[in-house]
């Protein structure tokens, strides 16, 4: 555990003394801006404990690795606008689609069948990370492609997993970047992702802790990109009649400690259509703000991951009992 | 992993040879009587199947570890009514109290502030199984009997843990036995208290897979005990953010599965009092009848788990917001 | 996690106050003898920080939830000495039998083998706690019966399963008293069988910690029976490839924190015959004193665990590559 | 799980039909050359089933993710050069050196006292990633400087952690690739960095199966480079007294089941200097080929992993131990 001190500075201050007094200090220091205020984090976070100045709103010792995505410095929840809608609101976004987009005919007419099962985004994997290398890869661009033929169809935004920063070229039109579990602590990825300036959506790590996975956020903040959606997507333990094991307690706890919008992932947690519903609603009802589903036009015929894609008709359902939960949910406190 | 085969008798059957045919085959069996239907269970399976006879409604070979408690052999829900509630209906039952009553003064108080507070039935440790000898383990039978001018003075059941046969004289006016985590294995306790025919709700070991809690219930129903309630409180993970992880995968797999009815127990799982709501909430998104949440008078006292116990306040926002969840899922379906 | 303190007392000490001053305080506290020395514990142990007496060789403040069987108060290892062999010495001793006795005939033959293949103790199931209550329980008192005539016929004492105190007088003869895996935290049966005064081997629960495995000892240890063989047996983990995951760290952990032997069960965290060796020596090269592994004559006509158990001639590639190991760790000591 | 069919060719084949027969099936298909051999793998592997040539040595159908890293087609193990050892021989080899190199002076006399202490690789992390955007990230390119400046002086050869394949370049003198824990599943990585035809040091991800262990190596044997050493690290439980807990029995299981080297690091599993050594010869004990260890000049000043790395003279009595133990197992086989 590192120790840290965050600088939040007044909003349009001027003759600031502070980066003089960071560069005069032995500590190292990094200045940011994130959601229009300017922030310096400095490390190890002791070593600037008498700097003071009167351009300082409020200086933050943290003794944990994540800083930047706690709400130790913003106690407001970070909204991020896409497309017509807004991830971290009062409504729960739905992004819907396939695991891998490995369809071409019918795209647009599927993506339409989305829309009107209630999705607010469309998924779609184009390049696909697969436990083994003779597994079905994608399609690569050509997927991208088929998404992007959707999003103009339909109006609606696209998120799609991206692997390799050297891929960012042909996620133009892509409107957000989703991180996958396996590259949760791929820094480097997350790093050159994040200049992009595009939302990402940030996959827990099936293997890490709650710690790690708020502390991924911090490698996007940290380049000055705030527009990030953490996502939980179930954890390895030793249950395997589900998937993965579906951790709600820490869905609440990061909508409590961080200001960043939580996603959650039922299908993958489930491995199984009949448990997609029911941890949807879990992960509504313990405070998430998104949910990110597979849906296939033919799930049984489905290149990947066919036992767990709902179809358009569960789509249905869960769109609307997810609203109506979540209605009951704002309405309650 | 072990092969069953289950008979389900018809109703009123007469002149059965079922009993003699399984005697002369080299199979073991055993005959039950439970939710008024005669059952006879065999094993190893494959050995009676080619008994066939008239008397016999349907036969199920089952691959697995438990039987009585799967809907193989029977689809409808179990519901058991204690006091005016009947746990596994349409509304969620609330079972409210402290970890362990570890007060004398203002019981009866107390009491009627819980039921105020949307308690249907009030919970209180006497005997508590403690990780150290040496910590409080409980007021033993003085426990129970404040426990009891509790239920004198609101009418509503109370429910307890058991830790050993030979107290069960002392539980005669308890209402539902409770089986903890730590004794989810010990199989002769299981089989002694449910010759009491008293319902049993019976805690997950915190170890144990799905597959594995599911065959505890066996236990008790082997005993010709129907009235079996499955808890589900928490599993043993990596992730230690909150005190265990709640498996709401598993509450929907039981649901979907069990015809028994399923408890949570947000308590335990959360650790600390702020998590218990959104893990109550989750629960019942994604399926049980029932929560047993610990709330104490004076919380910050408490000689066992004051960490995570409710004040009656947060009870009865609880109460409030698990209801209104529940509401909209029974309307949604 | 509780405040304990415990007073060592000098030997022979006369005239201590120490039994008055602990009944003047507000603190609760235990007087035991073990390993010839009075022992006072008390708790919490901050209420009794100003006592002394010149009776008191040293106190000790601990901040965890298991004292008795840490090396706090006690820095030389305990060795137990069962028929021709001492557990906890140089040398390791190896329990091999069966899962569960479930032969009758060739049982004494079978003992011969045992011991001329390396065996210093027999090890059997009689009462056996199976998942399911239809799967083979184990023969019982006849079980019993069979691993006395074992030992009889060798002169090797005997180690078995004991589920409920009420089955103590069928324990007469049996040497060590083990508690399985699934009964570790049944403290009514670890208290009441303490009061034999029998060595207790005492296996891990699955799901239970490190702290949680030696605080099941402080169960023992605090009725007066120094005698506990503490064993690890394998722990609930995501990775399924072997049955349980060998935990060696926490062997090792435990030979440098208690001052009490350590035994493995490679046998059950193998789950299949091919693993059972290298869990062995990997758990003797971690610091184990003690092997526990299943043998049986004829591993695949076995009732309960065929996978797992060795051939005699397995057991005596194991016992000579065991000691041969151990001899490596001493000598470079 | 996907289903795999491996053509194992004949040494020295002419006029072989096989590309051209899958070419003309509707299977996509994969030509290597491994270990002097030629190898096609083709998936689905059902449709290949009826192919048949003279110039096949071996066929064989696989239903799991991994294919290339199994003894099914390749029984002998591989051996992998460095420097004057053999990975994978009768004695085991020792990479020793710092988590991180943090310092610069007495750099080369730090590395003849690794030299004297028993290493045969000097290991060192240039390029660090840390949990934090904020922590220490290593020296960079000047840690591979410092780190050649020891391969100098001693001779030995160089193992180094590789985060980017833009990084490569700076790798030019390093011997041995790792890839790290957190980038066990970052595939695009490992695709590159096996093109450089070094040997490659694969550590498990801390949240994957041993089956995706296995399959990560194909991802660097279906590149065509055979030289890749499997290394164990421990795995995330819920055990917390030790940092992460080392899977024996996959190492067992691997050495089994796969012909390629296995390595064991100790340090990260223990995250304590006092457990290093037993996790250490636990490892060794259950199969493994090599050791990574975590040495400092001065562990307590370390900017990284301070707790858990050893001094000169702790390596000294681990490698005394851990190749007298290991000539015990080689005697004993």
């Amino acid at each position: 555990m590192s120790e840290l001190r965050l600088f939040l500075m007044k909003e349009n201050y001027e003759n600031s003394r502070l980066p003089e007094q960071l560069a005069d200090s032995s500590a190292s220091y990094k200045r940011l801006n994130l959601y229009g205020r300017d922030v310096f984090v400095s490390w190890p976070g002791n070593l600037t404990k008498d700097i003071a100045d009167q351009s300082i709103e409020s200086s933050f010792l943290v003794n944990r690795d994540y800083v930047l995505s706690s709400r130790d410095w913003k106690s407001t929840p970070t909204k991020i606008p896409v497309g017509d809608v807004e991830i971290g609101s009062d409504s729960v976004v739905i992004a819907a689609g396939p695991c891998s987009v490995d369809f071409e005919e019918g795209a647009e007419e599927f993506s339409k069948d989305l829309k009107n099962a209630g999705a607010n985004i469309i998924r779609g994997g184009a390049f696909k990370p697969r436990t083994s290398p003779f597994a079905f890869q994608g399609k690569g661009k050509d997927g991208i492609d088929i998404l992007k033929s959707m999003k103009d169809e339909t109006g609606l935004p696209i998120v799609s997993e991206i692997l390799d920063p050297e891929h960012l070229g042909y996620f133009r039109d892509v409107d957000i970047l989703q991180i996958g579990s396996r590259n949760a602590q791929n820094f480097q990825l997350l790093k050159k992702v994040s200049t992009s300036n595009k939302p990402v959506l940030l996959k827990r790590g099936m293997g890490n802790t709650y710690n790690e996975w708020l502390s991924t956020a911090d490698y996007v903040l940290g380049e000055g990109n705030g527009s990030v959606i953490l996502c939980e997507r179930g954890i390895r333990t030793f249950e395997n009649g589900t998937r993965f094991t579906m951790d709600v307690g820490s869905i609440a706890k990061a909508k409590e400690e961080s200001h960043l919008p939580i996603c959650a992932d039922p299908s993958h947690a489930a491995g199984r259509r009949e448990m997609v519903l029911p941890l949807a609603l879990a992960s509504v009802a313990s405070g998430c703000d998104m949910i990110l589903v597979e849906v296939h036009p033919h799930p049984e015929t489905a290149l990947s991951d066919s036992q767990q894609q709902l179809t358009v008709d569960g789509l249905k359902i869960l769109s609307k009992q997810i609203r109506s939960i979540k209605k009951s949910l704002v309405n309650g406190l």
